[in-house]
């Protein structure tokens, strides 16, 4: 608020309401570093999270140029980077990406065997946005270093709770994942890293973020940083407990819940769960009639229909996906009612699923098969499920379904009731799951 | 403010939060878009006016690439088009700087005439940000428009005081210009112009500005442009009168200054002139003490070292130069005190450099030189001034500086004074200027 009324001026300007601007400017990008644990004049502001990713990978690239076109990203990186890594490969460059193990992170010798003699940047985010998974990156930082990479780390996610370790090259950030304002993010760049800013570009912040700054949101971003990082430790430690309820007592409390997600190398505010035979857009409008905001990386609930890149990275269900954030400040009672609401709200949903949804089982040449062509997550895993109690041990079941959801949550079913995933082949409309029951 | 409560969460969720976010959003686009005159799905915000410029210029030339690489652009367009057209230009493409008259407005004929078979792009603003000339924006789209080649209006100064006439193709804006917050740009497409989004894309903002959307900022930017268009009219005419008073008594109050810009074709709130003598900064130091924000063109107040290139292009005094931009309710008692402090302080810096600078007037080969090498604006011409005295009509007098500022000084004040430029040649430092005394 206050610096609505003081930082509104162009800091270029010489007059004193520009002048209050600059050094208002100046104050908020040295607690910034502070907080990121770099120098002052290693920051720029930007105007988002995104904008941050966006231009530091392009100048990056571009600073490195002579080493190569050779990018390097994990496969659960925020859209932001993977739309880079798609421009990037758009424009004729080169692009790994680095899979993740079923918990959500990357394995830090898998990371460094993608490591080329061509490759001009490599990313890896701090932790993961819809699961929560704290990646490797000081041992991925080690590497990169050791191969003269550098590496750009997204921490928008973990900035709120500390500074990133290991010694990384470029970070991006976003206030409002730290509760501060929207329309402000930020680059680091370190000292020595080749870097040429892409695009237009005026004399403001380095050359690095051109437009004029927007000054009363960066004061707020930089003052809401410091405060969240004065509370940090104990309210990280607080809100890991409430995490952890909802991690242990969801399975117990609602049948067929996989809780998805690294369940120590975690961000404490972040938990993840999917469960089966549940439409997540269903379930999430039922939760917010009771008062929750959750998300869902469910494919039913964007507007592609296919499922979360991350969850399909992990390889775990998608279905009835429900992805709980709890901001700083959350009461312990809050989460208390959730848990005593959420197995009625996901019961409802498969109440309202259970009817039969007109696929029909039948036999062909010694196997049952389901049709759920056309049919929309979850039913297809839902049919699956209605007939494998019809199939003799040992005996296959096909599911044909259009839906790109079921290539990943007709596997990860199994997985988890202990059946066989056989495969997949083409069929005359989507495709055709083989599923053996095994128990 | 209550934007900034109920407007945080993201638009792109589903929850109760991001569903009231997704409202607030439309609404502030459509009340923009009746405020520019186009269709909501027209209009797109971005994180500043040089974003939506730096976007609109680029996503423009990409979607006609087809038709060539040739972009125009004023002389005096902001800084973001013309770093715009500098990097089209360093990517391979051709640029056409249409230059201005003395009012700084460009000649439509002139305009119309360079448009090519292979132009991609024309760019003209409404308005000029820095002497408040308007553009013949309706007949250079009309011309434009007869050859197939989209306009694109940088509106950024005019749109607080209504939309853009004409059939232009693309408009940008920028809501800190029209007393909204930083942080808000906008970005107009008409419907039916090739347009293709340049850089990483993402599918906010019908995937043309990256990025999590500011909400409260937008909401503000569209609540501020709808208030301050409810009273353009009134207001427009009463602040054109009080800079009517600054342009009808400066050159009264104040020996040797130049009133620049259109005196009639101008936005209402707007007023530069430029003072012999007199160094811009050291004014502005002057006039801020008294209470009195201002900028300034002249080469002395930029880190550049290099006069503003609107007033070069203009061909008219940069030195001296000040800017008033008179705020929505500046009352005419402050405008008064203001007329009543300017000579004084004009007369107080004059004194200040009055002082020997340090150059030197000899004869060389019948020809008085003065020797103003080092010396920064406004001392070249200064020294030029005290000396033209003593050269007899018909005779010449050489100035050596090495000053950019002198380039354009040194015509203007021939101009001013009804003295003969004769022209410049190189010298050993800097260039040599020759001047004809006429009377």
């Amino acid at each position: 608020m206050a610096s609505l009324d003081e930082g509104w001026a162009d800091p270029a300007r010489l007059y004193r309401e520009g002048r209050r601007a600059r050094l208002l400017l100046d104050a908020a990008r040295e607690a910034a570093a502070e907080a990121v644990g770099c120098r002052g004049d290693e920051l720029v502001f930007t105007s988002s999270g995104t904008r941050a990713v966006h231009s530091g990978i392009a100048g990056a690239l571009a600073g490195r140029r002579r080493a190569g076109g050779h990018l390097i990203v994990s496969a659960v990186e925020h859209s932001s980077v993977l739309h880079s890594a798609a421009a990037h490969e758009a424009g004729g460059g080169t692009v790994t990406e680095v899979p993740v193990d079923r918990g959500g992170a990357v394995d830090p010798e898998a990371y460094a065997a993608a490591l080329r003699e061509d490759t001009a940047l490599a990313c890896l985010q701090s932790a993961n946005h819809e699961v929560g998974t704290e990646q490797p990156v000081a041992e991925v930082a080690a590497a990169c270093r050791a191969a003269g990479v550098p590496l750009l780390v997204d921490a928008a996610q973990s900035l709120p709770w500390g500074p990133v370790d290991g010694d990384w090259s470029l970070l991006t950030g976003s206030a409002h994942k730290w509760g501060g304002p929207a329309g402000v993010g930020l680059l680091v760049v370190r000292k020595g890293v080749r870097f040429a800013a892409q695009g237009p570009v005026d004399e403001r912040e380095s050359g690095r973020a051109a437009g004029f700054e927007n000054i009363p949101a960066i004061v707020a971003a930089a003052a809401s940083l410091r405060a969240v990082r004065a509370e940090a430790v104990a309210e990280g430690a607080r809100l890991r407990e409430l995490t952890e309820r909802i991690r242990a007592r969801v399975p117990g409390s609602v049948p067929d819940v996989e809780v998805v997600g690294d369940p120590v190398r975690r961000l404490p505010h972040l938990v993840t769960f999917s469960c089966l035979y549940v439409d997540g857009e269903t379930l999430l409008h039922e939760l917010d009639r009771a008062g929750f905001s959750v998300s869902s990386g469910s494919s039913c609930t964007s507007s592609t229909l296919t499922p979360s890149h991350v969850l399909r990275a992990m390889g775990v269900l998608s279905e009835g996906n429900v992805r709980v954030s709890l901001p700083v400040g959350t009461e312990a009672a809050e989460v208390e009612r959730f848990l005593d609401v959420l197995p009625g709200a996901v019961r409802e949903v498969r109440e309202k699923l259970g009817a039969p949804g007109g696929a029909r089982a039948r036999e062909e040449g010694g196997s049952l098969v389901v049709d759920a062509v056309g049919k929309r997550c979850p039913i297809p895993v839902i049919e699956l499920a209605k007939v494998i109690g019809d199939v003799p041990v040992g005996g296959t079941v096909t599911v044909l379904a259009d839906d790109e959801a079921a290539r990943l949550d007709i596997p990860a079913w199994c997985e988890m009731r202990g059946q066989e995933y056989v495969g997949e082949r083409p069929a005359d409309r989507g495709s055709a799951y083989v599923v053996r029951r095994r128990s």
